[in-house]
């Protein structure tokens, strides 16, 4: 298979991860003879550094042009310490969802056996959780229109949903149930929220299309804790943009390690593959930053192509660098190994 | 001590074990020869049923009236079942939320040397845990302009802060943080919302006149992630309206059961005092519903009062109930003790 691959590795540990991303996919393409072309762009802090735009027209272009985008990370402590910037590196990664019109966030959850113990959560609560997150992707809070007054005394963000934003994702979600446990969760707060009742109309509606799967509809506040403390009742989370944000990072504390999530955002025809934990600036060129989840990014594109077979490679390839203990330190405190280490370790298991 | 207490079980569960608060607090008024008068009012879904106003006049006017509001539980599945119902158990809530002037809620999680074994997450983690959530009562989502147009195919919520709105909670969460372990985290997403970084600046001026508390901003997405995997860096949580109901609920998890948790709401003169389960319509009358988080409400109420000592006696009354096992089955799987038989342990050992 021919891909042509756009690389926004953006700010703060982006780049070094990235690049195992990228070796990964290289050994891949070898040993399965695909070809990938990597074509490198600008996007976030480092984009506005050197072109004042966290989204050059240039990086959207690329990406309007290629198959898939590999994300890296996005974000830097002086515009997080600067509440009055105009000019801030999320617009870039907003707008390029928008853009390319990724509605769909969506995240798995299902902990490595051999990890188990990583996390702060007790083995028997986690062992085998298996859940997918639905989050919307490019409408709610997120969007709507922002308001601050002159004085800087008031502002206000506006939620909006209109039924074509809640009716498309909430197919995808009840389809890829339909090849799980056949149950869908909503989340969402109806008791005070207008755009959560609509939500739950909608997807009430939508849910009569599928008879064999279930619906649940729980409140926000309910699943931030069962999310915790009886994760297995999940199959597919469904949920607005906001919501999916707090969850899906949430959802990090039962994999152990939030270095170890990845995601795929979708639409009508493009797809964006990126590890959810941000710029983590503090570790920065450090070779500290642990590449699992954007190597992990790498094998959902694959997916995506239907290369299942070489995503399978890559995430066994995955498994055996955390069974070998061939990890970064937030795996394991002791760790001599760096994230070219584990890079270079997973591409040549592959 | 004289104190004239509205007493407004609501739904659900709210009346069994707000029952027992009530004995918690006959019996200290014995003990420590106080005058407590309880009286009785409406609120929910029995309020909408027998008046078709969620909140009555009379129940307003009692509240107006009293020193403190002992609160039970609101919600019922039916009104959660149908989206498009106008009058909601809810709106009776958050009405009197907003007619009390009870703009900050206040949630300490501090786990039980004996229930440590009871959380989801490993003891190593949550030992010694002990901060305190406030959260913004009166504004934001909760209280902005809906919308929801006829055809039903679009809602929109707005999210409104204003100057004062936020320095009266942050004065007051700086000044918790004085007599605490003087550190305040704001939570917010100052990345995305305009709200937040309203929020974002002004906390940060009002820290300045607090220059022993240090301040720390997180985005909501980082906070619901690491209030499971770091819980001790916390001392006060600072947040906004829908942001403090996850997270409070969320740190649930922390404390082993949502029957624990106790909160006070607060404002410039009145406070009520509610535990924060909900109405658990399930378990309604079934005589399982966990009394303590009603009971240490009533701790709470006491406390608000200056009665420190009685307020501690409440509190090690349920600390007895804990260790002696005298617990509801969400705490005990096999146990054979009802929410009657700990309300009555709990009275009778104060
Ligand atoms: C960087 C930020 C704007 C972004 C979001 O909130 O969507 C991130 O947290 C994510 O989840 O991808
Ligand atoms: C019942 C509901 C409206 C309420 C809220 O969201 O404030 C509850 O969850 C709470 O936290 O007290």
């Amino acid at each position: 298979m021919n891909l042509k691959i756009a690389v926004l590795a953006g700010d703060g540990i982006g780049p070094e991860v990235i690049l195992q991303a990228k070796k990964a996919l290289y050994a891949i393409s070898v040993a399965y003879d695909h070809e990938f072309i990597f074509e490198d762009a600008l996007i976030g802090a480092v984009a506005i550094e050197k072109t004042r735009n966290p989204l050059p027209e240039q990086t959207l272009n690329l990406c309007l042009n290629t198959d898939a985008v590999l994300f890296g990370a996005i974000g830097n402590p002086k515009y997080d310490n600067n509440p009055e910037a105009k000019v801030r590196p999320e617009q870039g990664l907003l707008k390029l969802r928008q853009e390319l019109g990724l509605f769909a966030n969506i995240r798995p959850i299902r902990p490595f056996k051999n990890l188990l113990d990583a996390s702060p959560i007790k083995r028997e609560v986690i062992e085998n959780v298996d859940f997918v997150i639905y989050r919307e992707l490019t409408g709610g809070s997120y969007y709507g229109d922002k308001v601050i007054n002159d004085e800087g005394t008031f502002a206000s963000d506006i939620c909006e949903y209109s039924e074509n934003e809640i009716n498309r994702i909430t197919h995808q979600a009840f389809k890829a149930a339909q090849g799980r446990r056949k149950k869908v969760t909503l989340v969402d707060k109806a008791n005070v929220l207008e755009t959560s009742r609509l939500w739950r109309k909608l997807v009430k509606e939508i849910a009569k299309q599928y008879p064999d799967v279930k619906l649940e509809c729980q409140y926000i506040d309910n699943v931030a804790m069962q999310i915790i403390t009886d994760p297995k009742q999940y199959d597919v989370i469904l949920t607005e943009n906001l919501f999916g944000d707090i969850l899906s990072d949430e959802a990090c504390a039962i994999m152990g390690s939030i270095g170890l999530m990845a995601s795929t955002s979708v639409g009508e025809s493009k797809a964006l593959f990126e590890p959810i934990h941000g710029s983590y600036p503090q570790a920065k060129g450090k070779n500290i930053a642990n590449p699992i989840a954007s190597i992990l990014s790498a094998a959902m594109l694959l997916e995506h192509f239907g290369l299942q077979k070489e995503a399978r490679k890559v995430y066994e390839a995955v498994e055996k660098a955390i069974e070998y203990k061939v990890v970064t330190i937030d795996l394991n405190p002791g760790s001599r190994f760096g994230t070219n280490d584990v890079g270079d370790f997973i591409s040549n298991v592959i």
